[in-house]
């Protein structure tokens, strides 16, 4: 099949949902309708095999569920609601037709999940692996757009759900991998499938964004967690100036994530805040917001901003203050 | 340097020019104002080493110059002008820090040049090859939108600049690398300078969007030339249903183009037709305009549209008349 043939295929009986999708896939480019009431919001994100997945474990349809998901996790950090997604993707050899309409279906599958419509991209061979990069377009009222450095000191630091699940799900992954390889027979994951699902298909955090809204609560600065608890707090306090102070028994683990941590000799806490990939939302309210917390769902409050020059500190349970820090953030 | 360093690095500087930008990088999404007369383009393409660059042979401050502008030619092909980029590099452990910044470089010139600006993306680790994929947003009036659908019976077809030297200048780039691995002296590329250029460093034809304004001219249809002519006039023409006839003796060659061809024993008519990535403009227009052609600049009419049943054809400089076809179009 060429290339024109796959992309008819893959797209074929896409249907535009949103009014503003004037027009998508199988022109040059997407065309969006604007209104003066709304910002447009534009993130893209890179999914490249073997560094961002392992198709040894990964199964396809999952794997498009979450290229999709995490971007539309940017546009939510932004409290924006994500409307149009391009999709491109470079196709490796090893990839039959079917395996390859079952990555789409999952993109497909998130799309319709969170209301959002294909409106292109750009699909090409790969010679090397397979490569995914997707692009979200989604809108926000000028004056409800949440910027990273909004935060001011006394804020309360919020979070959705739990943390570290998805870095235990993919230590449990790995390690059944390696057992598989080494010829033995992999454990059932029925145990793990908590942690495994919260790796494989994270879901993006619409519920907070609606809550926010039917609320009329505003963050003062929100950042999806991607990259660790610890560092998105860091950015998110840098560029707003602040310091902070995170109370370590405050952060909440999911009890899987506990038994998992247990079995594999992990720290809990190190997984819950260097992990990464939880897409949960971190964000921070004025003090005077406190009881309208209660109205957003499950939120816990993990800290409070502080002077900067106090600087970020993770506070023990025995109340110890240490510094908060994460990999790849010094240099 | 770690990725927070390197994306901070390359994007140290960066100016935004548009009151459109409302935010850049940095954080999770970017924020482009719309205005209700406008509708926002977007399109992306992705770029991989092995398939759509060889590193052997290609600046990468041109690759990052081409990665661009092979964006804004989409966006000019819906009539639109090119405003703001996202850039996602996945970057191997091949190259250099010097070298990045070289490509991204390329990026910026191409963004200086077009008058676009940079507003985000991804920087990632690549275990495979160097990965591109540029999103462009851009705008246009709805009114003005050309989408390659509007064709209609007894229209002009009409083209910018000429075909065939970008696909030149890659066989000569080939034929050079060759002899380079063998141990041969590599011929000096003065001879083909204007080829080799044509395919390192194309542009895109922001003068046909800005003459065409100036005219007060609306294509009927329009596409940009990057898979070859051949195959872009069947795209236009399947979308808009109607038939074609092209001149072969009509279709512009440039004199450097037909040497090189000569040297490499290519029929210059196949390299017009078929080489692809020329990045020119091919458009529809009514008879009734054709006085206004010359306001356009430089442009052929390379034949005119006929009924769909009457097929894509191709007549020759004898009037012989074979049905128009291209690789890639079947399946």
């Amino acid at each position: 099949m060429t290339e024109f043939g796959l992309i008819e295929q893959l797209t074929a009986g896409i249907a535009l949902s949103h009014p503003a999708s004037v027009r998508g896939a199988g022109d040059d480019a997407a065309v969006i309708a604007c209104n003066a009431g709304a910002h447009k919001l534009v993130c893209s994100n890179m999914l490249l095999e073997q560094v961002h997945f392992d198709l040894a474990y990964t199964p396809l349809k999952h794997l498009g569920y979450k290229a999709a998901a995490v971007n539309f996790s940017d546009i939510f950090a932004m409290n924006g609601r994500p409307v149009q997604l391009l999709v491109s993707i470079g196709v490796s050899g090893k990839l039959t037709q079917a395996q390859i309409t079952e990555l789409y279906g999952g993109i497909r599958l998130a799309c319709g999940h969170y209301g959002v419509d294909i409106v292109g991209g750009d699909t090409t061979t790969s010679l090397t692996g397979l490569t995914l990069a997707l692009t979200a377009v989604g809108e926000c009222a000028p004056e409800r757009v949440v910027y990273r450095s909004g935060a001011r000191e006394g804020d309360l630091v919020c979070v959705t759900g739990n943390f570290g699940a998805a870095y235990m799900g993919l230590l449990i992954l790995e390690r059944e991998k390696k057992v598989f390889e080494a010829g033995g027979a992999p454990s059932p994951l029925d145990d793990y499938e908590y942690v495994a699902g919260r790796y494989l298909k994270p879901e993006a955090q619409s519920a907070l964004i609606e809550a926010l809204g039917a609320a009329d609560v505003l963050p003062t600065a929100m950042i999806d967690v991607s990259k660790g608890l610890a560092t998105e707090t860091i950015l998110l306090c840098r560029q707003s100036n602040v310091g902070v102070c995170l109370f370590l028994e405050k952060i909440p683990i999911a009890r899987q994530t506990i038994a998992a941590a247990a079995e594999l000799n992990v720290n809990p806490a190190v997984a819950a805040l260097h992990g990464g990939e939880d897409y949960e939302m971190l964000f921070t309210l004025p003090l005077s917001l406190h009881d309208k917390i209660k109205d957003l769902g499950k939120i816990d409050i993990i800290g409070h901003t502080t002077p900067a020059a106090s600087g970020m500190l993770l506070v023990t349970s025995t109340g110890s203050r240490i510094p908060l820090t994460a990999q790849g953030l010094e240099g």
